[in-house]
């Protein structure tokens, strides 16, 4: 990924944290059929990332054992417009641009059709992902009856994406005069995109 | 991408603008130096898309013409709790999944440093990317200086991705009752995510 050195993320709990926001990851592999992509959410595991994909999905057969994989993790975007710059009324140099942040995570890949292992996964998953959704009112596996469970872990495949490099980029018009970043902030939140808003205030 | 067939889109105008409404997409190339990905924003052109890229982003360089490669444009996700559906308070039989919708655009990609094309792109989507922005108001890249415009020119190239095939998936709740699509686009809403609550209630 093209990352200019003022829109380069280094800190490795900001990148957590982003990955732990916006979990849901855009698998790709280069396979003998072609580039191969699909999202999955992912958790962070060890040295690594979790997460599951229905038995139907041939992705766990397109990609053999321990291929490259790379994972992209997307926290929104927007269109920056010229116009909001209050900068531009004076000078007129000013270009149409996009903010977003991502994380670009290249690792290789693993599936496992192991019960326990599928188990650990889905649960690991449940458990943080409700946390996130419903706090301590949060589904957990032990809600649905134990016949049903075990259907649902017999139609997945547990997966692990090894991290072999991290790359992740936050482009939130650091580029630009303080003045044009909190124009451009507060057309974000005007339109309806308050997370852009705020990482552009906190510039992360 | 797997998709299951009471997810997948088929319908071209529906495709068409989701896309347009979700632009900025993930150009995905396998090269000599393992998966490079970035994010570029595109616009449909005749048969393919039109973008551009930094001169300095080295992806120009290390996509060979005619490569394949998949670009992915996304429109918002947002993780399910099975709390939400009142169909499971009855039968405790559902587990958490996430909603989502993208397309993949599977072309080949060429770059152009000519001028006259370089010149055409700029125009084309500063055009219709202003429109959307700003409607009447929008900035013209005549309101910037003209050697302005003639060095941003030449710190870029242009991009046409030439469209082979391409696939669409609409993960909406389309598999669950109608009240629990109801209850969980509510959620969406609460939660402060209206375009994917808007677009599970139209199914698109």
């Amino acid at each position: 990924m093209y990352t200019p050195k003022h829109f380069s993320l280094h800190d490795d709990p900001q990148i957590a944290s982003l990955i732990a926001a916006y979990p849901l990851a855009l698998i790709v592999a280069a396979t003998g059929q072609g580039l191969l992509a699909n999202h999955i959410p992912l958790l962070a595991d060890g040295d690594g990332f979790i997460g599951h994909v229905a038995l139907a999905n041939p992705m766990h057969e397109a990609i053999a054992a321990d291929s490259p994989v790379l994972a992209v993790f997307s926290a929104g975007d927007g269109y920056v417009s010229p116009n909001w710059y209050p900068s531009k009324a004076q000078t007129h140099r000013a270009v149409p641009t996009w903010n977003y942040r991502v994380v670009h995570v290249h690792g290789t890949l693993n599936f496992s059709h192991e019960d326990a292992e599928k188990r650990r996964v889905v649960s690991r998953l449940t458990t943080v992902f409700e946390r996130q959704a419903n706090g301590a009112e949060g589904w957990r596996m032990g809600d649905a009856p134990a016949d049903f469970i075990a259907s649902q872990l017999a139609g997945i495949v547990a997966l692990r994406l090894r991290v072999i490099r991290v790359e992740a980029k936050a482009k939130l018009s650091q580029n630009r005069a303080p003045a044009d970043v909190d124009s451009v902030a507060r057309e974000f939140e005007t339109r309806g995109d308050p997370a852009l808003a705020q990482a552009m205030r906190r510039r992360d």
